[in-house]
């Protein structure tokens, strides 16, 4: 029997070349050993939309496109949105009562989150129950994989301890803990050369950009600003039209790739030339993405029903684990 | 039109002489005013009895006993358990986006509890979001009227803040305000002269005792500690018999309770026959209490029904509500 594997996505906008590069690919690649349960953690999207919650449910459905789009095929992965599921959320009341206030503000996911927010002191309880809805999420369908990146190891530890403490206490395994898949989870930088692209940042590239838009952003892209002229030696290492072409090149650019990265090193080579290069090679990398995004988005009613189906049966597990934990803990009325 | 109001009881024990003063008096006055909602908070006992959840189910059917006992009529009052109507935990998901962590922990419900369950920092996550759910509870059937102590009138500003806040959000009048009823909210002290009664500190008397245990336990009550001898002049202020006296004393005793005083006062009886009276007013008072709830312990199936039944108005106003929420923030799928 396929492991499960849970993984996710907060809905605060459309998905981009990063968020590619971080869990993306290694979802279309992991879709076939695993039996897949991707969830859209809308309530989440409010810790930072809370003033304007209606934009939610489109960005849900762009992030639902953008999946389906990179090739996770809607027959075989479960896609599902949290409030359609609400068994998570009395899940989380009953786990809630099992983790002390104390150690859920110990938790990394908060504490990253904090500072890659800017959420100094001004956080709302949601945000600081999320390790706790993390948990809800992952062990409501009984996950037993959860990908993350290396430095994150921790933050299933949460996950984990509920697992532990809610076996010990009722004396049954009902929940699996969930095992880290420490992938090779990339990181791509910003238009802008900043380590991290982001939507807020605005140095982004989107799955759904036009041809037209991804040749602006790559011409507008940063590389290397002690280079003044052409015929200047530019730098290769931390240019980020270098890092996209390595990244997104594919077998048969290596070779112009190579030759590329001599001229410019030597000043042979200008910007433009090697920006229009890259934004072919992205536009090649997007085309497919973007034809199987329009197909979906022509059949509403087929990407409704994706959904639909996805939260019904992930519901239906849900179910089951509340009852199951309820039962045993001796809750059930 | 009748005002809907909202209370309840946390499930951790048999209800006591306490809580009789305390809420049930006001409850039984009030059952015909209002349209009337009572919670049995059974995720919130989890926040006390965490490692022996088996217990609260039974409590749970203990306290309905308890309230329909004392008089409150189970065909005009809904009764209903947080666990049956799970929209109050994504009612409360929600609720926690527009609460700050900092707010939350200014509550003075959380203030006051952890001194009385003497928690110290030793609470749960669950434990910090009560009155999140306590907001949940009163507004997933738009409570209007929360009866409360004269002291706890800042309890409910939490709830009130967060119908405020939704109603700005989204530009309707989703959410009443509730206003709290400062009744006559009294307090019994212990059957050992302790400020409060309570299960833990062993000086309750049960609405459920039985004749003989009442006998038992008003014989074993703390009078006048300097009193040594039947003619020793004893004080009558701050003495637990004579408040109790007092306090269950019918119209037709007052004269024998004055009398006693009296002679209390110059020495001239002893505490065995005041206690011996007091035995016999307690008893009186609990016999037809015993009564109701001997005749509903006895049909099993119906108490259930009522709780069913409870739980399903409930729902289905829960229901309401929470879509009536999420459709007008723009949530709704």
């Amino acid at each position: 029997m396929k492991k499960r594997i849970l993984t996710g996505d907060t809905p605060t906008g459309k998905l981009h070349l990063g968020h590619y590069v971080g869990t993306l690919e290694n979802r279309v690649k992991l879709q076939n050993e695993y039996e897949m349960f991707i969830l859209f953690a809308d309530t989440h999207a409010l810790t930072t939309l809370s003033s304007t919650p209606k934009v939610i449910s489109e960005y849900t459905r762009q992030v639902l496109l953008d999946n389906i789009a990179v090739g996770l095929d809607p027959n075989n992965v479960t896609f599902f949105v949290e409030s359609a599921v609400p068994e998570i959320y009395e899940l989380a009341a009953i786990f809630s009562m099992y983790v002390s206030h104390r150690r859920a503000l110990r938790n990394p996911t908060i504490k990253d989150e904090i500072v890659s927010k800017n959420l100094s002191d001004q956080f709302s309880l949601g945000f600081v129950n999320y390790p706790i809805y993390q948990a809800a999420d992952i062990l409501c369908v009984k996950g037993q994989v959860v990908p993350v990146g290396k430095d994150q190891e921790a933050h299933l530890e949460q996950t984990r301890e509920i697992a532990r403490e809610l076996n010990k206490l009722t004396g049954f395994d009902i929940f699996p803990e969930p095992q880290a898949l420490i992938g090779r989870v990339g990181k791509l930088i910003g238009t802008d050369g900043n380590p991290k692209m982001g939507k807020s940042l605005n140095n982004t590239i989107y799955l759904s950009d036009s041809k037209e838009a991804v040749e602006k952003k790559v011409m507008d892209m940063y590389t290397d600003p002690k280079r003044i002229h052409p015929t200047d030696p530019g730098t290769v290492e931390g240019n980020p039209v270098f890092i996209y072409l390595d990244t997104f090149g594919k077998e048969k650019d290596q070779a112009q790739i190579e030759e590329y990265k001599n001229k410019y090193q030597k000043g042979e080579v200008g910007d433009v030339e090697v920006k229009k290069f890259l934004a072919r090679i992205l536009n090649e990398f997007l085309e497919p993405i973007r034809q199987r995004r329009e197909k979906y988005e022509q059949q509403p009613e087929l990407l409704k029903s994706i959904l639909e189906n996805g939260n019904l049966r992930t519901r239906k597990e849900a179910a089951k684990t509340l009852n199951e934990l309820k039962q045993k803990m001796g809750l059930a009325a």
